[in-house]
């Protein structure tokens, strides 16, 4: 059996990650492939009950930055093996919202913390399950700041802490995407977010299509 | 105020590190220090959670070696920034069963995985916390497995996950600790536990006496 490809979206809050790999999703789904979806931190029980560690300890004990590095890779070491890793094999394409490179970007070039650290201690928790594409879904920071709000002010979600953050951090974590796609240019595809959904969601099909042997 | 000292002990299962480290904390409090014991994983809030999850996964899923190593780190960067770097700068001095030298000879050089990397993962988990002294009780295999069959058999007590490790397995964390004192000998001490309990506290105490500024 053919080995499914591994496909992960990357990029701001306000990026359009979530409704541009919905749409993947759906058209792979169309052309007949098997298809998961996981989530991070979570998607295994273990994953899960890391999440609860890292949502349960904000407001009871302040969780430092380093011990929140460790816990993402930890549930993303279990995901790997558990989940995504058998599921390639099986044959099944998976699809991650976020994966290796939001730690890097996020907790690196955001951070602050030492990038070439960042991507040792990913390295070992990700091991072989390297995506075949990752589509990075580049978007300027007022944009981005533009649509949270605009989030925020229709739903009254809480905004979640990344997204408090201060618009210098968001410009470091862009300019930290931007080295990661420079460094891994055939892995890495960056696509222009702000264009509209259509535009964004065919450039994207471009990029994936490939792996399909496909010329789009 | 003057900084607290940090003591940790380091060996197999039967090789002292209670008997023996609960003496050092007897003398220690008894000379006018304050001293913190902590133990891994836990110690903390953060890292009572994580040993929750180490436990828990044991008969729900089987918990990944790479996330167990990830999960420890996690645990113990928790614990160096909220117990250990604020007690040493409130003068106390601590003590710990075990620290960053277990991941590297039990994960490393025990199950295999890249030691350096071992070593990476830790330093970045421990920050600046890295011991004063770090006293390795060295034991023979077989002294230390007949202890762990003594204890079993006297207290019913399931034998943990490393406890139950094969022979070689042993002989590997061994040679391990022996190649972590042989690279960090002005912190790592070698100490004979085979010798009478009395005999060796006397050799360790030696040891923590030189932090004293004391001859022993």
């Amino acid at each position: 059996m053919k080995r499914g490809r591994f496909i992960t979206f990357e990029g701001p809050e306000g990026s359009g990650k979530s409704t541009q790999s919905s749409r993947v999703i759906e058209r792979l789904e169309g052309e007949g492939h098997t298809v998961t979806r996981s989530r991070e931190p979570g998607g295994t029980r273990t994953g899960e009950m890391i999440r609860d560690v890292l949502q349960h300890n904000a407001s009871q004990e302040a969780i430092c930055p380093e011990t929140e590095v460790l816990l993402f890779a930890a549930s993303r070491a279990q995901l790997v093996r558990n989940v995504i890793l058998p599921a390639l094999e099986d044959g099944t394409w998976v699809v991650c919202d976020r994966f290796m490179d939001s730690t890097t970007a996020y907790q690196g070039y955001g951070r602050g913390f030492d990038v070439e650290k960042m991507i040792e201690i990913n390295s070992f928790a990700v091991g072989e399950a390297i995506p075949d594409v990752t589509i990075l879904l580049d978007v300027d920071v007022d944009t981005s700041l533009e649509r949270m709000d605009a989030r925020f002010t229709s739903t009254h979600q809480e905004l979640d802490r990344f997204e408090r953050e201060a618009r210098d951090f968001h410009e470091k974590v862009r300019a930290g995407y931007h080295a990661l796609a420079e460094r891994w240019p055939n892995r890495i595809r960056l696509v222009d977010s702000t264009a509209d959904e259509n535009v964004v969601a065919a450039e994207i099909w471009r990029h994936i299509a490939s792996l399909l042997g496909e010329t789009g």
